[in-house]
């Protein structure tokens, strides 16, 4: 199999470049930074999209739609919004023909355009808690784009949510983070992630508290793979967000904001993937098992169409592949690249003592099995994948992560993976050098992994790597 | 009930804004032409893009995504599409704090983007049919913008497809049209809708065909619900979008699109909707029972949280209403303006007598049944209600139809509903002088009610109407 990929250890960008083109799934975008998100990879993001919507609203919110195009003078509202995102704006500054009155930004998230409709729905306590979610398109100008990981436009769900007081505020962002995010990397996705608060450098612009879930990829890097955020009242004050509350005061509402994008299809390719390609856990695998004719004959086809038929009726997304015109290895080495968790392969000659053969993609491994125990088979190979996925990226993972006693001994550990250290130890001025060197605080956490109260809370460790 | 909407006799138009706010449908957006569409509208569009996109996938297109931003370069390459959106674009000229060498234009369609993708991806014959859908927001700048019917960005499903043959293409888009979006319309959203062909001046910009689904308001006027164009070679030329044949040649390719939007989901409030507020088709209900607690007791607040339980397993949508707080009517006031099909009404003293109320919105009957019969007749009246709004869309579209047989009729006509007319009468220059009047000729049909083949065929019919 060696040479249809260059290899993860020799290059890893490279790596990643080839696979996109190579299983079909983006293209670069005519505008440098956009992509084109082919159909595999997209049904991917679909089966992705419908279980976090699934969760978002066992959560209580309910989706809803905001318009694209924001005035300009929204963002410059609230201050660190706008300094945040101002040098990533794309600004419509024409339209119908004609220069307008004030250019509008394309939206590079929505706090402030759902602040506005917040402000108008929201008169009395009664109305709270408002919890909103949008899928949508955004657009942030990106120097070093890469696809998935950091594009121009990406798709994303935001969450907007406001609130009575602080303490809902605080604990409604903690249930979607802990409660929503975390178990959909886990349990969706196979990927371990850290769970910890950011700290003020990395903070989302206009937050006064960001929650981050970071996962490490293949190489050791870290990426960012969901944000929410405590907004206190910021934006409240900003947009006018207020209530009468039950003692019949007038006050100002409390908000959230918290997202995941298609950068989490990034990572999953790059937790993942192997030297052959992709490896998709089963649950985002747009096709679960791919049943494979090797050699046409009237057994073959006949017992191939009752497996797909099999299979189908246990729930399982099958494919037939049928392409006999194109070599058996030549189709083995793309379903392989594509990541498709399992294969079973039909040929006469097994097919003539009653067997057919199982190929798990998890580790490569076939097995010889009669015909009639095939399906069962497949079933625990799709389930013993996801499980063996998320048991292979948790051990890198812990492999790659060290204790570390300076600053100095973690850029030497972040070449290869994740360091902890005290944060007493590093502090904001720390941060800053290390920041020079290309490693960054991804995030902090108590000495046993929760979520700190603050960033001065006694213990506290950070959690460092280089990040995409 | 009169006196919470302006009638609809009196102003359909005001009616409309009316039921908009009222119903909690949708907003106004901060730029003008745009939208903010509400938790329970959006829920709405939700059930229909499920719908569809399933109908769109069983006819084997796949979804994609490609980019909001387009060069404008790309939409020059065909004439008619640059003459078409031209007036419409929303122009983006400076994106990360620069000015842009190319201005790129927000998507108003797609085209010209995919396009040039099919070029890149069409290289044989194997590689075709090559369809693809996508879900996506675009832009175009409206001088006169109605709520969901018009707006400067809308949500809407665009399809592009390329095939080998012309005869392929058509066949392609005429089974998107009559198979995919006509039971959408009649099953679904429970509105009939008149299938044919567009003329030359209302053809899509770069079209060689248009078909239209069209249906006729509560007020008489139409709405083009979809669109499905057959393009030719017109973008294949443009954009280079060639194959190799099977005998070797290189050779053009044909393709189509097919677009629908949210624009349907005014269809809905205006086809169904009276006097009392929305009529919402079952299929298309977030809500589709309402259980109302009256007045609450222990055995009220039981039978009604053993109701919930009971439609949730048949798969009912059902939502509970104890906000006993709120006056009673004033809450079936409410259920009314939002159109929720089903009410079960629970009160103790119907109760005692083990009786509930099962209110019917399609024709506002209420029934006093058993308790124990009440989900039974609740699922017969959500199948009713289905039937029956189709039914009356269908009757009211019947009495406001007139065969004319001269243009000054057909103007006549159109003030209260539809005009037909022998396109042999019309043609092109009396489209011309009936659009000065307002009216404009929604489309072309055989005399059966079939699509002609062309604007000439022997005894075409043309359906005349004012439109939105």
């Amino acid at each position: 199999m060696s040479g249809v990929l260059t290899s993860r250890a020799a290059d890893f960008p490279r790596w990643y470049q080839e696979v996109m083109a190579k299983a079909e799934l983006a293209d670069s975008g005519p505008v440098r930074g956009t992509m084109v998100i082919r159909p595999y990879a997209y049904a991917a993001w679909e089966l992705m999209q419908a279980d976090m919507d699934r969760r978002i609203k066992a959560a209580g919110a309910e989706n809803a739609y905001f318009p694209l195009l924001i005035p300009e003078s929204y963002l410059a509202r609230e201050a660190e919004h706008v300094d945040g995102f101002s040098p990533e704006l794309a600004v419509v500054t024409h339209a119908g023909g004609k220069q307008l009155e004030e250019p509008l930004v394309v939206r590079p998230t929505s706090e402030t355009v759902i602040g506005e409709y917040m402000a108008k729905w929201v008169q009395s306590y009664r109305d709270l808690p408002l919890l909103l979610n949008q899928w949508a398109n955004v657009v942030r100008w990106e120097l070093r784009p890469r696809m998935f990981l950091r594009t121009t436009e990406f798709l994303w769900q935001e969450g907007h949510t406001a609130h009575a007081t602080e303490a809902e505020a605080r604990g409604y962002a903690q249930r979607i983070h802990g409660g929503v995010y975390a178990p959909h990397l886990t349990d969706l996705l196979a990927i371990p992630a850290v769970l910890g608060r950011k700290t003020e450098r990395e903070r989302f612009a206009g937050a006064t508290n960001t929650m981050t879930l970071e996962a490490m990829m293949g190489d050791g890097k870290a990426l960012q793979m969901a944000t929410s955020h405590e907004l206190g009242q910021n934006f409240a004050k900003a947009f006018g967000i207020t209530f009468v509350s039950s003692t019949g005061r007038e006050e100002l509402a409390w908000t959230t904001s918290w997202g995941t994008t298609t950068r989490m299809l990034g990572g999953v390719f790059m937790v993942h993937g192997d030297d052959n390609g992709l490896r998709l856990p089963p649950a985002v695998a747009p096709v679960q098992v791919l049943v494979t004719v090797v050699r046409p004959s009237p057994e073959v086809d006949h017992a191939a169409e009752m497996l797909v038929e099999q299979l189908t009726e246990r729930g399982v997304r099958v494919r037939l592949d049928a392409a006999v015109d194109t070599p058996f290895g030549r189709r083995a080495v793309d379903a392989e690249l594509k990541g498709i968790p399992v294969r079973v392969e039909l040929g006469p000659r097994d097919l003539a003592e009653g067997n057919v053969v199982v190929a798990r993609r998890l580790d490569l491994t076939k097995v010889t099995v009669p015909l009639m125990g095939a399906v069962d088979l497949a079933e625990k190979a799709l389930a013993e994948t996801q499980q063996g996925l998320f048991e292979l990226a948790a051990a890198h993972a812990a492999d790659h992560t060290v204790e570390v006693a300076s600053p100095d001994e973690a850029v030497e550990a972040c070449r290869t993976g994740w360091a902890r250290i005290a944060w007493s130890r590093l502090g904001p001025a720390g941060e800053t050098r290390l920041a020079e060197q290309g490693v960054s605080v991804r995030c902090l956490q108590t000495p046993d992994g929760a979520l700190p109260e603050s960033e001065d809370e006694p213990g506290v460790v950070a959690v460092l790597a280089r990040a995409y």
